[in-house]
């Protein structure tokens, strides 16, 4: 998997001073290396057997999608406050600077439901935990997390429930 | 096609009072609805051969998603202003309300590259109007849009290119 850093492109001071922004849009434009790329996330939702799967806006949207299409599994969108239309069920949490929240419809879970969290990039590990924590909230059985990349220097996983699955396919 | 308007859920006064919006998430939470309502977009990749498919933030990130993966085609993200890192092209476009902006990285085309335009929606057409305009700044071909869901009465086919391809799944 190392080979394929060549396709993370690393952008300077984006979106913020000091951060170094690791770009995976070279990836989705080589559709072989994407292919490559996907196969460790379909490999573990063989084995995972979700039953749902849910992207987080707005980028986990392209991994969460190409996964839950090509293996037939219930996608659902994790969005921002006030996207989705209808009832919603919402948690907030804290960024480095401010408080965000996300949503998701009501009713998307019969009992024993099995989801799989998914997003591109794991860092701090805050919007995931809080994608995790409005799963449960919506009575989903939290079975995992699965992201392309994982900024491993910022210790992501350790705000992540221990007991349950952390996939990330390539480590910086 | 008719048979699957009945996973569109219609939402009323959102995002704004007077509205009825339509919503495609019961869609995605059903795999083989999802599969056969996209057949129709598959065959026009098929067809017209795109180099790109350029998926529009961010609800069309998932239709984009889903084709460029299952297809094996480039794909490239259209995104609102200062999402998307380095170099980027932008085009402004008016809103009811205000104005807006979409943006693409620079350098993405070769020349004669043919891009094909995904959106889940087409409404007023404003937004993929905008999204070809900056496909052609950009250097790329626009040979045509591919929505799932078309609001025929909102005329937005008229906004675009008639000399292009235009395609809904689904029209209402």
């Amino acid at each position: 998997m190392e080979n394929f850093k060549k396709y993370i492109s690393e952008i300077n001071d984006f979106p913020r001073k000091g951060i170094v922004f690791k770009d995976l849009n070279p990836i989705y434009k080589e559709p072989k290396i994407w292919k490559e790329i996907m196969l460790p996330l379909e490999k573990l939702i063989t084995t995972s057997k979700p039953d749902f799967i849910a992207g987080i806006e707005s980028r986990g949207f392209i991994t969460a999608s190409a996964l839950a299409f090509k293996k037939e599994i219930s996608l659902i969108t994790i969005r921002k406050a006030k996207k989705l239309p209808g009832q919603v069920i919402g948690v907030n949490y804290e960024l480095e600077y401010g408080e965000d929240r996300l949503e998701i419809q009501e009713g998307l879970f019969k009992t024993n439901s099995k989801v799989l969290v998914v997003d591109d990039v794991l860092a701090t590990g805050g919007t995931a935990s809080a994608a995790g924590k409005l799963i449960r909230k919506a009575g989903g059985i939290l079975i995992g997390y699965a992201f392309i990349l994982e900024l491993t220097k910022l210790s992501g996983r350790n705000n992540l429930d221990s007991k349950i699955l952390v996939e990330s396919v390539l480590k910086y």
